[in-house]
């Protein structure tokens, strides 16, 4: 019968095999994990040396390696029976001298080379292009394995943006807007319309611990409990990873720069911990909110 | 006879009685003093305190004023027999509840309040709006008595940029555009395409010093001598006031954070100490240069 031959060629999600998780920083990539092996799929965690916690990764089926050890990983991952890929949680871009490359990665280098230079959409693009060329592999979005990390509509917690913070939280998304062909950061503090930074490669807490300096140097008008953080995606980022993401992290040190909250674009932004994040917000007295990002002209 | 009744309505320079110039921090409002001295006319320095360097104005005339003391400011500039006013200089924007008003200001209150909120050009026009309307001043641009410390075209010092610093300074130049409607900070560092750092309320040095930190922490991949700091003029900004400006320190900055070099547009900056600030360029061996800002679509 037909759905019979078709059944043969479309697999179950479990014909897939486990997930693998090329793991940095924060806590989303085990919020990822915990979603995935939620929906009943297993995963294996491949924790880059540097970037993820090790007593966060310790519970789960996990290899670490380290930045240009695609070789490594490609071995690995296969012995799972790994296909799908996913790249999840904080990167710091390694200077390129402290980096060793192992064999695997050696044929690749001429292409990462190129993928290096500009800016961070590039240098991820070049790198997932080879892992799917030349690995075999099929690299997916953490949000379509585990939707429950992107952020919803509407606040999370129980305070709600002002009307100036709405005006504020506009005029930050025109802000990140204006800087996506730039390929620089996704996040910017506008308070009472005063954009007080704006995000390169420094990453949005060192971002946050600026403004929060700022503030106690007394150079910023604005009265504590006014202004906003907003994380935007860059216009034409590759929405399968680097999506701008929050946690509780960033609720506190959000307000300890005397922050009114947080918006990010509601369906892509990631929110690790979102119960946590919700109670740190409504501790620290901001709101949080998933907001639509319109297009201007 | 008629040029005679033209010499009466048209003052000669002189007659215009000295220029007071109201002073914020760093070398440039001394450069303008200095420029000014030189071509004849004579200078009464307004140092803000906690802005202007007090060694620095010593050897001027000089009357001291605090932040929000335009009642102070415009009686005294009256006794002195001031009629054009200079605004120059770095500013620290204050926390509205460190601002004493005096009696003279208590009047303009409202205008400047409104003032405040917003950008910084939209405070200092507010400002210049109401010296020049109620106070009866007029208001110029510091190289319009004082050309010599506008940056000129083509480098100072010895050194001229690569072509990928041009690269690297046309890709700062189209961000600052970018951004320019933002009324935020007039500099980037850019490194072989990728965006290091813009600057919004923290100021050149601060970003600069940031740019060495992450260097330091091997969070930049572009290696040592790759990078230009660039600063422009915002595209609707008043030019009476507030250009960028550099100097002997931001080249000493500069290089700090691992530059190749600085550039600023030509006519539309001021550089204070061109023969000092070439020096200190030749002697960190990098370049300084002044470029066209080309209006981009």
């Amino acid at each position: 019968m037909m759905s019979a031959v078709r059944d043969a060629t479309v697999p179950a999600p479990q014909a897939d095999g486990p997930l693998a998780i090329i793991a940095g920083g924060g806590a989303i990539p085990i919020a990822v994990a915990q979603a995935v092996e939620r929906s009943g799929r297993r995963v294996v965690i491949f924790p880059v040396r540097g970037w993820a916690d090790p007593a966060a990764v310790a519970p789960y089926p996990h290899h670490w390696i380290a930045v240009a050890q695609a070789g490594r990983f490609q071995r690995l991952a296969k012995q799972e029976g790994c296909r799908d890929v996913v790249f999840i949680g904080t990167a710091v871009r390694p200077p390129l001298s402290s980096i060793r490359v192992d064999w695997g990665t050696l044929r690749l280098l001429p292409a990462i080379a190129r993928a290096y230079r500009g800016g961070d959409d590039h240098l991820l693009s070049g790198i997932v292009r080879l892992f799917e060329e030349q690995g075999g592999f099929r690299v997916i979005g953490a949000h379509e394995v585990a939707p429950e990390i992107l952020m919803p509509q509407g606040p999370i917690g129980s305070r709600q943006p002002s009307e100036q913070d709405r005006a504020d939280i506009a005029r930050a998304l025109a802000l990140l807007e204006a800087t996506g062909p730039f390929d620089m950061g996704q996040a910017a503090v506008v308070a009472d319309n005063h954009v007080l930074a704006l995000e390169a490669t420094e990453g949005t807490d060192s971002m946050l611990r600026r403004v929060a300096e700022l503030r106690a140097q007394g150079r910023i008008a604005a009265p504590a409990g006014v202004g906003v953080l907003v994380k935007a995606p860059k216009p034409q980022q590759d929405r399968r990873f680097d999506l701008p993401a929050i946690g509780p992290r960033t609720v506190e040190e959000a307000a300890r720069a005397g922050l009114a909250g947080i918006a990010v674009v509601a369906g892509a932004a990631l929110i690790a911990e979102p119960a946590a994040a919700a109670a740190a917000a409504d501790r620290a007295k901001i709101f949080v909110v998933g907001v639509t990002a319109r297009a201007r002209s």
